[in-house]
């Protein structure tokens, strides 16, 4: 059992790792992937340790293959349908983020209630009507659901969503979602996170008085 | 010095009592709080500890008091201006986010390169052309930063901020920043975030195989 904190350290080196390779790096040793991510090389160790190393004593890591080993660690190698729920801002932001397709995130529907909104496209896809979201879940193969939602919405929404077959949710909404303990939720609560800079700057301000 | 950790729970508490306060919920005891929010009381009442506890033995915690307290220590009844870079789709999301004024942070200004951008409106404020940026942050009392930008952009982006007095960077870019010990910046890394939920699924695939 690999744990969340290793699991959520992988991204960030399979960002590195992509950045390598597209400058035509082709291997790194423990110690220089350490100075560049300001990680120890310890740690570096440790972590792909759990993936059964990677690496060779002497040579270090050859980045082309530990790039492809980490993004199959990660599922990038596989297609994952999904569909966004909440077609404001956010929402036509998340849709129109072309990255996401290149690692196997398919945008296939986004849905909204109002009127003033539903018929639009966003990245060629047709806003559709909130209640057309049951019959499409059933119709389509679709395993993740992203709710920019406001949280009034959000919770009976995800229940929709988990009716509909939904495995996997990530949530926008500022509020935690009830869901079955087999429903994956990963939060993304943005206004948290600017709390969080809030009060370190205000700490820092405090020092200076 | 508290850690991290438990600054990064604070903005969770307060969203929680936030609601109970606009539910007239008057007090509330850890244990409840407990449930409501799935952490154990023991926790609640030691992260609590940190800031000299709020709550009184047999009482619970009054809520609207322990709200107050929590807004003050994130740094929410000060007012800090902020300006984003990048006014693409997340950029005037985050620019429309009225929930965002009312917490303390006042939008003040945003920039693009992109001439069919320029001149647009988010909110009522006119999107400047980026190279107005030094001599608006020369002028204008800005203490945070909001980078919307594609990586490649977001480093020089970010020395031209700490240039001009910006104290704290709230970055979107998928690029970590290298800025001086004393500039915050608070990544939000939505790629990183939506691999994390790839990786759980499948490992979840997997199993069911």
């Amino acid at each position: 059992m690999i744990s969340q904190a290793v699991i959520g350290r992988l991204p960030r080196y399979y960002r590195y790792l992509g950045d390598l390779k597209d400058d035509g790096v082709e291997r790194i040793s423990s110690q220089e992937l350490s100075e560049l991510m300001h990680v120890t090389a310890s740690q570096i160790r440790q972590d792909f340790n759990n993936f059964g190393g990677f690496g060779q004593q002497g040579y270090g890591y050859n980045v082309e293959y530990l790039y492809g080993e980490i993004g199959k660690l990660l599922g990038l190698d596989k297609k994952h349908n999904f569909v966004i729920v909440g077609a404001g801002n956010l929402g036509r932001a998340l849709g129109n983020y072309l990255n996401f397709e290149r690692r196997g995130f398919i945008f296939k529907g986004i849905f909204d209630k109002d009127p003033a909104i539903i018929g639009r496209e966003v990245r060629g896809i047709k806003v559709r009507d909130i209640s057309e979201l049951d019959e499409f879940l059933a119709e389509n193969d679709v395993d993740i659901a992203v709710i920019t939602l406001p949280k009034t919405n959000a919770v009976d929404i995800a229940d929709r969503l988990v009716k509909g077959g939904i495995r996997a949710i990530w949530n926008f909404a500022h509020v935690d979602l009830p869901v079955p303990s087999d429903v994956l939720v990963e939060n993304v609560h943005l206004s948290d996170s600017l709390m969080k800079l809030s009060y370190n700057l205000s700490q820092i301000q405090k020092e200076e008085k």
